[in-house]
């Protein structure tokens, strides 16, 4: 069954906006009385018939809540330094969503190739993901300077680690069990974390780890977090 | 520094083929006296100066083999169905390769929507992987109809895994410590295996394993797969 997302399920009527009227009417030709799933992005899934089918404007009765034990997200905070080429970061995105991360944090570090990161493209994006893998979560994405995000998180319960290529340090993150719901990991740019920024995460406590015994590219490394998160999370709580 | 893939590095003199001339020469413009690094895809990695710089017929002088204390592989034999979208399972490839997979056999199955795949190329694809990512491990890449597969496979010392939607089942892959060097996991197609080749799989002691706990696409499961075994091979052995 198709499944579109709406922000706001707490009416009894939904309408559409323009991007998914079209989706639903033009593209996928449903018509009055059709029933689809919709989802809110944050949790909530329910079925909906279809009362008007305009391509504009396509309104919708929702008739049941969806409800299963699956959880919404893995707890990932992945904090990720975008790669010069961004078909990568679109792929680590669509994929992220489809495996369940929580948020993602796109990070502009002092040895970051790329800075400038179209938001709204990856946003329009992260919608078609979580309609394609059938999910029920839409991450958050951001982007952030290094110190304003170790700065932002000071406060917060989550794990913390920080993925680095430090040939001294043998700590795997899947050496840790999971003690919170919330999870961050920082991974970051093709020419690593600069002294700097390690320096700071340090002071912020932290763990620093390595994903795997490879050398990942940045990509790669996200999906390893992402994957890592779902085992932590299912198999510690 | 560059890298490049020659089969045999037993002589002391070795000449790249054509297309890897090419990409040393013409491509990346290196000239007599340069220093590459070459590997022959099972292990073997070594240093060598270029003595002749003919852009179809470059051929060098080992100086030097690289020792490092790294796995060559990480032991999965990943059977999985090919995607009706092949850039699906080219990408799939390359991220394995990455990652450290072994062995990688296509699998032709009753539901597969996808039947022919083109060898040659996903083989000159391996190979660009294996530089890229300046790994040591050209997996051998084979296609073979299930039953055969099954048939092929029966004297294996492997421990042996076959991953599908059942929903009465809640073993995971991660539940199993790594009790030999190599793994079989046999990863269906969008519409999953056959009742059939289910069975066959049983007979033969194939684990019923999921990955995860949530649906997630044929190539994204391969993918799980390859990180799995890298996590279960270096934690238990």
């Amino acid at each position: 069954m198709h499944y579109f997302y709406h922000p706001d399920l707490t009416q009894d009527f939904i309408e559409l906006n323009t991007e998914e009227s079209e989706h639903c009417i033009r593209v996928l030709r449903h018509r009055n009385g059709d029933s689809v799933r919709l989802t809110n992005g944050k949790g909530t899934a329910c079925l909906a018939n279809i009362i008007n089918d305009n391509p504009k404007r396509c309104s919708l009765q929702i008739s049941e809540f969806i409800i299963d034990e699956l959880p919404n997200h893995n707890g990932l905070h992945l904090a990720i330094a975008p790669t010069k080429n961004i078909n990568r970061m679109e792929w680590l995105l669509e994929k992220a969503i489809e495996i369940g991360i929580y948020k993602l944090t796109f990070l502009n570090c002092e040895h970051s190739e790329r800075t400038h990161i179209n938001l709204d493209r990856l946003q329009r994006l992260s919608i078609a993901a979580l309609k394609q893998s059938q999910t029920k979560w839409l991450p958050d994405i951001a982007i952030s300077n290094f110190s304003q995000f170790i700065d932002v998180n000071h406060d917060t319960n989550a794990d913390k680690f920080i993925a680095w290529c430090d040939d001294k340090n043998n700590v795997q993150l899947t050496d840790f069990n999971r003690n919170n719901q919330e999870m961050i990991l920082l991974i970051g740019p093709e020419g690593d974390f600069s002294g700097n920024e390690i320096e700071m995460a340090r002071r912020e406590n932290y763990k620093e780890v390595k994903l795997g015994y490879r050398r990942l590219r940045t990509e790669t490394a996200g999906l390893y977090g992402c994957f890592i998160a779902n085992i932590l999370n299912f198999q510690h709580t």
